[in-house]
């Protein structure tokens, strides 16, 4: 991979863009990730070149965001496949292999990634010759469809605020997350630019501050007033009646409803229904794991201690502390108010109503996703 | 004031002692204080030879922790007091005025320092010629009183303590909160010494962490076992089980058993009760407010924006970006299961038992809190 100046020519998707920023973009020359590490102080974006070093930068979080994720999982195939097919052309599958394994072990919770090689998986069957321009095609399609289904979600969420009124949000579920729009983001940009959205508060969202660092920064970008909290001050706010909502993404979603997302979710989860606030996951059906049943078996990372031990290389516990440190958690589906997805919304979710909602997704999605 | 070195004499109190940090110490010169902001990267103390240097202290956080930050006073008040008798002996009382009201000023949230104001006024009562010696035999007296009750409140509290288990605590309620042992950690120390300690988890407790600064911190040098986790992470760690107790300090407790704590605590209460860990506010009755009815009436003190925006110095979120820095909350008595002080134990608080447990106070106090 190398660094290359953000005013390289990036070939955008064909879809409508209403935001300001895109964290994964393909070129001739491979995939650009805006390394996510490094903001806000730093908009740096890198060429990679190779589908290890895009599993590389899924694991060190230079990419993150459960749909991003598979989004440049997606990519990193037609990577390997150019690679593979260069070495031998008669053999590229085979020759794919080690790559793709790479990729699936790159993070576990989020689903969108094995979701996206399942459906390149796909594409790949029945082809023969250089399997690139067809590959490139299908994650081409994914990333549209991401930017679209977001587009569509925003709005499906916005309607269900009924009344200006200010939102809390957790981590980053933002175009930095996704194709570009965002999940809980789109849904705070339809709802701000029907003018349904006073203010947003965002958690800081420790150890890796992506509320700080990332929603803030986008949500800025796009001029939607933001003011950060202390995660710890969240119950507090509510409490005061100053949200009616708490809005988040999601990393898989089980086939009952539960939840997996960012750590924080859970408790805030708790506390929004403590105080009758509304909680909305809005998330695609990309992330729906309609082959868990529940989400005690959502499997949940848990990342080096140092990330709760320090910041950006500056240590900040004591000399010796111990740390644990869950990157995510999971909330049960009693304690959300409504799943929105591309398909459409599931209020007090059960795995009935999501069933039902997958199993429209033949007929539906083409056009509400395509 | 001055930095001096950490060798430096200092006069101990006649207490018993049982752990290894004081926060606050009186040397001859005048107010000796660890200052909290620098650690753990640096033990140093500072000189404070003036009454309104200490007030600066308070309000900056050198000193920190509610019983703390009111022996800090007391002792000030010594100081204004040797400052306006050398200067003009007839009218001492009236020349300490000015530094009174700063020091009362410092910080708004905290009624200690309130009430260790009210007591050295006492102490002021009908005394003639230089004041110093007496006053500062009373402030003693209120040093060595709080580290008594903080080793009272330690039995007491470990006696809820059933089996041995884990626990979790936020904040610092520690010797570095105190005038030695701790609240809080007193209690943590307490069990632990009876073998009826597993594990303690400390919330970081953003955005100060005091946590993975200050309670890994005294704990370590305890050689009690300790785990930060994220704010985020406690209601992840309540589901699996881990914890059956969350324990904390306080900074006012009002009438009716409404508790005042660092920003965080509300929030892991609402926790604590969904997952049927118990809650328990260790404080002394120094901390307790019988003047307010209820805790709506506590006023929250709400810090620099900056100290959300920037993490031990150093810049983490988007430029331009605003926050919201409340530095308290209020836990409802209702999500208490027990207060300890000094003079008892109050389970599920109300107004009629805080009032029974104030009212012995005349002739239990002595004997508790020595």
């Amino acid at each position: 991979m190398r660094d290359v100046a953000s005013e390289v020519p990036v070939e955008t998707t064909s879809v409508w863009r209403d935001d300001n920023v895109r964290a994964v973009s393909w070129t001739a020359e491979g995939l650009l990730l805006l390394d996510q590490r490094r903001l806000p102080q730093e908009e740096v974006r890198a060429l990679y070149a190779d589908a290890g070093s895009v599993a590389g930068a899924i694991q060190d979080m230079v990419v993150r965001g459960a749909p991003a994720i598979g989004i440049a999982a997606a990519y990193a195939v037609v990577l390997a496949a150019r690679d593979a097919y260069a070495r031998v052309p008669v053999a590229w599958r085979d020759g794919m292999v080690p790559d793709l394994k790479r990729l699936a072990e790159a993070r576990p919770t989020a689903v969108n990634l094995r979701w996206a090689l399942e459906r390149m998986g796909c594409a790949m069957a029945g082809l023969g010759g250089d399997p690139e321009p067809v590959l490139l095609a299908e994650a081409r399609r994914i990333h549209e469809e991401d930017i679209a289904a977001n587009l569509r979600m925003g709005e499906l969420g916005a309607d269900l605020m009924e009344e200006p009124c200010d939102v809390l949000t957790h981590c980053n579920a933002g175009s930095l997350a996704t194709g570009g729009y965002g999940t809980a983001l789109g849904v705070i940009r339809s709802a701000f630019r029907r003018g349904a959205l006073g203010e947003v508060y965002a958690d800081e969202t420790r150890p890796w501050l992506q509320g700080a660092r990332l929603t803030a920064w986008e949500l800025i970008k796009d001029g939607i007033p933001v003011r950060l909290i202390a995660d710890g001050a969240a119950a507090h706010l509510m409490k005061q009646g100053r949200v009616r909502w708490v809005i988040v993404g999601s990393d898989r979603i089980a086939a009952n409803g539960d939840v997996a997302n960012k750590i924080g979710t859970y408790g805030l989860a708790v506390n929004a229904r403590y105080h009758g606030v509304r909680f909305m996951v809005v998330a695609p059906t990309s992330t729906v794991d309609m082959g868990l049943a529940d989400g005690s078996r959502i499997p949940i990372e848990e990342r080096s201690p140092e990330e709760v031990l320090s910041l950006s290389g500056h240590p900040v516990a004591a000399p010796g502390a111990r740390a644990w440190n869950p990157a995510f958690d999971v909330t049960p589906a009693g304690l959300v108010d409504a799943i929105v997805t591309e398909r459409g919304v599931v209020t007090q979710p059960n795995r009935q109503k999501m069933e039902e909602m997958m199993g429209e997704s033949v007929d539906s999605a083409g056009g509400a996703g395509g």
